[in-house]
């Protein structure tokens, strides 16, 4: 089967550019000296987490949904990274009764002692606010003992998360930003241990922070996932080049309007996302930047300016309308992985060719 | 089962609104004298779909994967409403040699001439641009009779969709959008008949349009679709209130900040899609306007001010986060029903109270 012979729209990953994406942020974390805990929710594919994690490991997960996935396809070790209530602890405790070890994250105390009280099995991390504002607690605040003890001995460590780290736009601001979550991650496990807790995992990452060198001093694993396929966004904050972004949307030309340079294409909000995170950077791309059938930038900065349902608008930066036949390819760069990928349910996966050598399944939903 | 018993977030589908959205519509077009073909691009839901059209009738779709899913349910009769690729005609074609009707749309000569030899049945409409700008040719346009003149007796009609409407921030714009759209149509079947030849049907619609009363002369169909479930962005420019909104995300709280008055819940951009279009209306509703667990408004204003993958952070426009604990029930209504839906792939239907009463699926993909 050849891209040629696939229906529009639809996700095309490039294994060598994962491959290669897998094995930089494998050497990184190496050099760290800590485990590689990926985050599966960009990926969302067992294949994916096989060549992620070569020989096995831990993974990191977003819904109960990708738990149950994972754990079935031999990925047992799994952290839930977010938080978790009270009625999904019934189908957790059920996983790790058919043995999975499925920790979950907390940062409330009642929250914790219903984890504690469950007839079942779950262990839980504690998640700490290294800055970005979103969910956990301080490193230094209060509540962190009064959670642990109210989880006793289903404390499984601490969880950091700076996803603020998205908002740097130069080296130092990135690199403070990563010292924090280690520094406050690696803080709040010495308070633990000091009032005598046992705190085995100590957890950080994101795809930038994580590629940030230096000392990882008392982290004990690190939980990046878009590094896996990369997109326009992470290529304008440096986490990677351009060419290194894996996955693309397949689109066929379906209409052309001459005298604007443009081209309408059977990728709109639904086949691409209507995610705009590049609107803040340096390159603008819309909603995906175009490249031609063999997903090279021949097209330059041509970009989908407007996105419907079902309809992208793509305006040419050079050139004519001439060269695209109606039924004619077209490959799009996602300004966002995780949520171009999430609206498709497979991958047709390519060895850089146009021959697709593979379909692997994603496991969305909830 | 209860709406309490659902794993979160999940859509919820009130059979009620939806009723009452339908009847709404159906009067509508009934007094307009034409025939309701819905786009069940919203809805994607064959269960829908017979309460759309209790005495059956035809349907529009905007994929190939719809098509194929309504004609298996008992709707055969379809127009597929995105322009057409060559490489997509096999698949109709089949689909219409197994009993199908499915009509494609298309603009462009060289479309045309295709479908024309294509050696299985497939009929096609000239896709018309009545002001949006998308696609489609002007009904004056010389490429009119050029296209007619190629699909010979597979032209089965014009199309035209004045999706500017949605921009239309009065009743006096409204209305000559949607004159503009029946009289455009109306014309280019005449140009055609004119010229000798047949065209069955005139088909129009976008679900601000044809609520519009007036004279309805020469067209045949109207094919609204956001009407059924209605949403935000739909209630801001009066199509209907906010109170006849049917789907609602059910989400739970999984933190709280008191300091801010923020809670944390389970619905992030997954969930409810990253659409702002509310954004250039008179309320800003952010990420969708945060409801009761019964789906009531008694939390005013309350937003989803920011998302992430499955994060969503609820400003509260009233009162403290001390009535909710982690695992508490909301309701967020969409600003986009279209994109919020298409992100899961059922319905969990209830009749306005928290019994669910029926599991309905979507045809989701391409």
């Amino acid at each position: 089967m050849k891209l040629d012979d696939l229906p529009t729209p639809c996700l095309v990953l490039d294994r060598r550019r994962l491959a290669r994406n897998l094995e930089r942020m494998a050497s990184a974390v190496a050099m760290l000296g800590v485990a590689l805990r990926p985050h599966m929710k960009t990926a969302k594919s067992a294949d994916v987490a096989r060549l992620a994690l070569p020989d096995g490991g831990g993974v990191t997960v977003s819904t109960v949904a990708e738990a149950e996935y994972f754990l079935a396809h031999g990925f047992g070790d799994i952290i839930l990274g977010a938080a978790i209530t009270p009625q999904k602890l019934d189908q957790v405790a059920r996983l790790n009764a058919a043995g999975g070890q499925i920790k979950v994250v907390t940062d409330d105390t009642d929250m914790a002692a219903a984890i504690a009280r469950h007839p079942g099995r779950v262990d839980a991390l504690i998640e700490l606010d290294c800055g970005e504002g979103r969910s956990g607690i301080g490193a230094d605040d209060a509540a962190l003992e009064a959670i642990a003890n109210q989880l006793g001995d289903r404390l499984a460590g601490v969880f950091a998360h700076a996803g603020h780290s998205y908002a740097a736009r130069d080296r130092a601001a990135l690199t403070a930003i990563a010292m924090r979550e280690r520094h406050d991650a690696a803080g709040a496990a010495r308070r633990l241990r000091d009032a005598g807790h046992d705190c085995p995992i100590v957890s950080i990452g994101s795809s930038p922070t994580a590629l940030i060198p230096g000392d990882a001093g008392g982290i004990t694993e690190i939980r990046p996932g878009v590094y896996m396929f990369g997109d326009l966004f992470q290529a304008e904050i440096g986490t990677h080049g351009r060419e290194d972004i894996a996955v693309t949307v397949l689109a066929s030309v379906i209409g052309r309007r001459p005298a604007e340079r443009r081209l309408l294409v059977d990728a709109g909000s639904l086949a691409l996302s209507r995610d705009r995170s590049t609107e803040t950077t340096a390159h603008d791309c819309g909603f995906g930047l175009v490249l031609d059938a063999g997903g090279e930038p021949s097209l330059g900065e041509s970009r989908v300016v407007r996105v419907w349902q079902e309809h992208g608008l793509v305006q040419l930066a050079h050139g004519s309308v001439e060269g695209f036949a109606i039924g004619g390819r077209l490959r799009i760069a996602p300004n966002h992985t995780c949520l171009t990928s999430a609206a498709h349910d497979r991958y047709y996966v390519v060895d850089g060719g146009d021959e697709v050598v593979a379909v692997w399944p994603r496991i969305n939903g909830w």
